[in-house]
């Protein structure tokens, strides 16, 4: 099977749809799949015409993590490179300029939860559940949990990784591990409507944003601020922000220029 | 226009109230806004008098952030001290030895919304809303994100910084923006009666404590542990906590020494 | 008294009962009571048909934190030898292989609130409270907010800090700063459904699982991503897990071997 088929992108307007299309495997993350979403996000990564990626998936379970058959046929260096290659998708994805947005139905477990974790925004469909049961199968979500772990308390994180246990979608929000939990028949709808509206705002703009929030997130506060007022400071001298703060103050829509870098 | 008009402080038993008190601009955080907090805060630092802060405003909005006229117009220069202000400010109000509550009305937006999560404690009306919309204006919240990532999760920080959405006073509360919310009518005295709470207490010991406490969250789990415990031990050896076991062993009010540094 | 007398421990199938038996001190970590528990703790560690740990207590009072009496009583070094001695327990509940879980009924408060922040997982009755009020008596919770700022929101835990008031259940469920709540009548009965269900799980995955959470969550992402991987590659290397894929894959109940260090 090529890469095309496991993983299709389309691109309407500035919003770049990231699309896991393989539900008889639950859309497992094989090594397949993994390849071919890490070129598909380092592809959009170039495209100054995609401000926001949405990464979605066909079936009822978003994605079920780790292809079990694989990694149970697999000798330790081919379990070495399944790890190597999870986490330098985990790492693109808040590597890209653009915000990447999980747009989760169904059930999305171990990996599959990781990557929900790991995306900038995520919204979920009322039923979706999310777990990391890898413990159960005697092989722990050690992965899964550097994403959880920064995105939930730790509690919460504890009881999932110790217990294997599906949470719902209210929980999920609550804690932190989703942005927003919609009806499911409005799911790909209000996905849509929060793309666009990050999609809406200076992709230069944005581009900054994103890579100073994870830059300064593991700074000690004091650091985080002599860096972010740099970052601050070299916004406030960008076009765009010239652009917007002229049309905010002359009640104007502003018009932005194309990310350039 | 002088510092004085811009911030009035006024000081009620143990309790100074620092008060924005510039509506017609939206208490933006002008360069003389900023510096009139920074004088008024180191003021109130050396007050051993004073155990408690209290950061109002006058109007519709708490705080709309820097003032835009003020930044467009500024050169490299004047934008680079602009945000090095801004971080001193927020740096200080976490370094002085007196708890700063925030009392929040109407609207806390971009770097008023930083004020908000800076503030040790924040006590907001039940209409009020805080958001981060630099975004949409081309100029990233990049600095206010460095307080407001440390107060909340990352999925709820990354959607408010890359949409500007406005959030309500019970979101806020639910992700830990702020630590109470109480109707709007009750928002002066529920304040006032969370202050005297605070101020009720050793203001050598919370003096202390909130010093401990920034400084135990920025290191290993092991490492504060080594560190708070040297704080415990000096803690217990200070007079006003033989005085405070004392009276509370004998069932008798304790009476609580002036802070002496 | 003897220690055995302040802490009993019962084994059943493979979760041990780490019992505080000191209501009439309202279970305060005097020096003794915190080495009964590193005791029976360090001991438990050794054992491995242990796979969790439950700690519970007796009476109205969860745990009241250190002995005021003990502590009034101190000199310098007694004091130093009583702050060290917490940390070691902290820490070690946090280091030893098995996953501890708090029971908590009544009030938690002080060192007792750390305790309960400490435990990997904490199920409280629906009317539990808690709190560190160290505040109250000049003394501030400097040590209990090592480990209460790692699982609540910093809004929250400052509130208890600076406040000394006690929270409810149901919000140190929303904060992070325990688990599970439920029913009263039902709080031994649930801890137990819970002991049991992470107990059914391999030993080795587990005890490999949470070390690597409190390893991981310390270290920037992308090193944590490294480790973790170093991790995961083990893992699918130990018997267990290849056991347990084998089973899930061939959807029979795994056997699992006994943790072998």
């Amino acid at each position: 099977m090529s890469n095309e088929a496991l993983v299709q992108v389309t691109v309407e307007g500035a919003v770049a749809r990231v699309h896991m299309n393989n539900p008889k495997t639950r859309n497992a993350l094989s090594v397949a799949m993994m390849s071919a979403l890490i070129d598909e996000f380092t592809a959009i990564a170039e495209r100054r015409d995609v401000h926001v990626a949405v990464l979605s998936s066909e079936g009822h379970v978003f994605s079920s993590g780790h292809d079990l058959k694989e990694l149970n046929g697999a000798d330790e260096a081919a379990r070495t490179e399944m790890f190597r290659v999870c986490s330098e998708l985990m790492l693109l994805i808040q590597a890209i300029p653009q915000p990447v947005i999980a747009q989760v139905q169904g059930v999305a477990t171990a990996a599959g939860c990781q990557l929900v974790a790991t995306c900038d925004l995520a919204v979920a469909g009322s039923s979706a559940r999310f777990g990391t049961p890898g413990v159960r199968i005697g092989l722990f979500c050690s992965t899964p949990m550097v994403a959880l772990s920064r995105a939930v308390p730790r509690k919460q994180a504890m009881r999932m990784l110790l217990t294997g246990d599906l949470i719902e979608a209210e929980d999920a929000l609550a804690h932190g591990l989703v942005s927003d939990v919609v009806p499911d028949d409005e799911l790909p709808a209000a996905t849509a409507e929060l793309a666009d509206k990050v999609a809406a705002a200076s992709s230069a703009t944005v581009a900054l944003g994103k890579a100073a929030f994870y830059e300064q997130i593991q700074l000690a506060t004091a650091d985080a601020y002599t860096r972010m007022s740099e970052v601050m400071v070299a916004n406030a001298g960008m076009p765009d922000a010239r652009e917007g703060i002229d049309a905010f103050l002359g009640k104007r829509t502003p018009v932005w220029q194309h990310r350039t870098k």
